[in-house]
């Protein structure tokens, strides 16, 4: 009879770890930490945190740039936390691109699952390193460098990217900041500075 | 006169930062260290070498689990070297499946695009996670927990599963331990398995 | 008079640092986080947290693996919380073996103090690394690597296991899986499981 | 009209965001955890959080050592909490001096802004490796290592010294262990332990 | 007689960990790897290793910036390697700036020694934390996010920054991008695009 | 007939990960890196690599403390590298004594398996945690803490302590600094130096 030898093995090697996770949910409701939230009570935990549906949809591309980039990091999808990744799902129309951003919290990681795409990064010393890659390529973004993704084919294009880290955070350079700021700051003088802003919506 | 501005600008911020890296390209022919490859000289590197074109195609499923996984980790893929992040191309024909298999070197992430599949992972305490993911869902296995991949849909599998690490490694459980070590270390004998299935459930 | 020296001495240097950790024993009341819990309030810790006595006893090996395995992770001893590093008490009468298992969270390092034990690891290319070590000898096992610590001499085994993380888990392969599931992610049915071993040198 | 242009396409890419963290400012009130404070509500922090005055004005020297250290570590500069860095102002008199001291978390790197200062740390095998420095020389101390800073010129010191730590510590040994106990530990017969001691103002 | 004493207690701590470093400068001839440079033998360090000298004088802001950024990172000071350490020294003539740009690989920290600046950042979610900081302030500037600082006072500035990384690196948004590459990632249309350039001193 | 289908299965999952390692056994007549040593080929790899045997013997105490640490740390057992653990063998004769020391590299936990100790450290805040612990029993030492172990009890002490780290390092203050700079940084003056270090054999 082996069911006393399993249920004796599973006590012995489990009850001294209740309180030892190998995940950690997170718990939104709690104050963040710098590496992660807490983690919700395991408890409560089931196979359903572990899953998450929304990359399953297009994002809706009728906007400005043509492209929506569709989460499932820490906030969307907390079963991440703490594990050092995510993924967004990418979208773009035709003449779709994500503007020149940075992720200062990971590298960023394509699979394009359909149509072409140019994307590039800028290393440290200003060099362009960009090229146009089609269906089934894959790119990696290393940590913090600018970069852009472009739909330059004649098709939607559609892509998962992961992260190597569970809330990269996305940064895209902002224009409304006062002009007397941005003149010193970005190497225009004023003129230019309104010139630009002007072209750009900004008010300055 | 801008142009001498940018060069000079340019200069500036680049010449003494020649020799720090944004990317480590990893020049597999070097001894790996504990964190990563060696550098290739950057001087080397270009566009192509951040862009990978191998899990573009399906992997070949004649084989005896019916399915085929395309790794691009830094033996493949060198520009991931160092940057705690890779990516790896699954296809499973009908009744494909990766069996209970661990990564002990990071946190796997399924983005399934075609296809469903069941998949699962144990947790310390013995917990089974276990869910049918269909076409768009994503699943996270967290590091270094057993798990698997199984086709139960009608139709051929294809993913895209990302890691949080450049070198995740993949460890099946093998069966050719010798007997007297197996025995022990398995705490069943061949008898002992078909009555402990019996028990569980199991038909042999 | 130097006692008013070192008072203030004492003063300039400790009073601005209050806040800050040089150690930080759980709480275990609050909810852990991604690398550890909250800490207990300093002003309540003594000597005494620092200190744990449950490894001088040892563990009860009348279980079915004739074994037993008493930890001093962060959930049973809480100074080791965030100081990534834990160790348990093994205990193994004649015949007692633990199951091939992992811990996904950290390498181990096993000082055998009374015995002899048949110790080994698996790698990821699938090679076993077995080895019969005696009183006195050390033996590591890398992190998340599944391995087996078996008692192969004619006495009792005692030895000290350490860790490479506070909270190291441990997980053993559960069997009693569905066997629909089972039968696919090991692709093995009870059928094949005796064929297998058969081939493979078992008697079963 | 562009103006709607950069509001969708900021509500684009932030709203999904709005959890995600590029800093943690400490919230002091809440428990540490091993690697940091859990955050403030990041509503409520302005460009004052990430702002610290108190390194503008020199610390009071007229004590024993006749220097003084003021920290803009996380309980100071609650900003610091997660960045792996924090400062100090570090001011001597004449004759001042740091004694022999250790920062357990984390390297020191000193840049002196006005005086003369006689450096040095001490290393595994039990080099010194001293040296005099001057106005506007750095001087790097590697973690966790034995060092000392003295007013060796002729004026007061000024110095601004970074840590690669929120949290550094500083740690400096203490004379009023009990006598028995720094006999054994110190190396040092009582007789001489307590002749030391009574230099130093222990009652021993 | 006690110098025997000392003598065999050196011999007996330090003979075993002879190959034990406490600290890795930088031997810049070999191939750097994800985490830093190899060690330069250590029989070959002195305490001349460990300091330096360059951020004692300004530098030439005679440019079109009106700024001069001094590094002390590894390639210039190679005893910070593997220290997650560094700094540098920032000069600014009269409406002297440093553009927004990232350092991708660390936090910067900044202590004003002269002068007035206004400094700022900006946050995932698009809002600026600007502020204007003076002589003895410091302003933490959070990793990987884009930030500028900008002489606005009536004097010239002098300024130590330090980073929580031994090779922080700098990015400036370049602006010699293909015109046909910008006007999609920078959400600008190509005549304006040509414009920018044109003031900038592109060709494209 | 099963041996065709495992030893595809094998081909399958091992083939392509050829240059991924699981382990990283120091090949120690390389440079070191920050990290750890390079990896030793992996060909040339056995069990033999991960067994030491070093510490099944006594150190020999007769010496001025009365105590001998043995190390298995990377120079000694190349197998722990880059596995942040390690492991020493501890013995004390009576009245043996490990002076006040700190590891720089990591945290500290000792398991007594003979014997009587007196052990403790010192806090940030200067408070001494200090215990008698007996045979079975356990004491952890924070990071970077002074601490000292001591034999008080009646009978030879024999101990295992593991780190949180392949090479800890260990330094003890040394005695021998020339007499003005102890002066300074001991918070002596000369006279008290002169005599001290008379007292423990410096030259003065």
């Amino acid at each position: 009879m082996l069911i006393p030898t399993l249920l004796i093995l599973s006590l012995l090697f489990t009850t001294s770890y209740a309180s030892v996770h190998d995940f950690c949910v997170a718990d939104l409701s709690q104050s963040d930490t710098p590496l992660g939230f807490p983690c919700k009570d395991p408890k409560k935990i089931t196979a359903d945190d572990f899953s998450f549906s929304s990359l399953s949809e297009p994002g809706n591309t009728a906007n400005p740039i043509n492209a929506y980039v569709t989460p499932a990091f820490t906030p969307q999808f907390p079963a991440v936390n703490g594990l050092w990744i995510s993924m967004a799902r990418l979208d773009m129309a035709m003449d779709g691109a994500l503007p020149m951003h940075t992720h200062p919290g990971g590298t960023e990681m394509l699979y394009l699952i359909k149509g072409t795409t140019c994307v590039g990064f800028i290393s440290y010393d200003n060099t362009l390193y960009a090229k146009t890659i089609k269906e089934g390529d894959t790119f990696v973004f290393p940590q913090g460098l600018e970069h852009f993704i472009k739909n330059c084919g004649t098709s939607p294009v559609f892509g998962i990217t992961s992260f190597s880290s569970s809330m990269p955070g996305m940064q895209i350079t902002r224009t409304d900041i006062p002009t007397e700021v941005v003149s010193g700051t970005t190497f225009l003088d004023s003129v230019q500075v309104k010139k630009l802003k002007g072209v750009l919506g900004g008010s300055g």
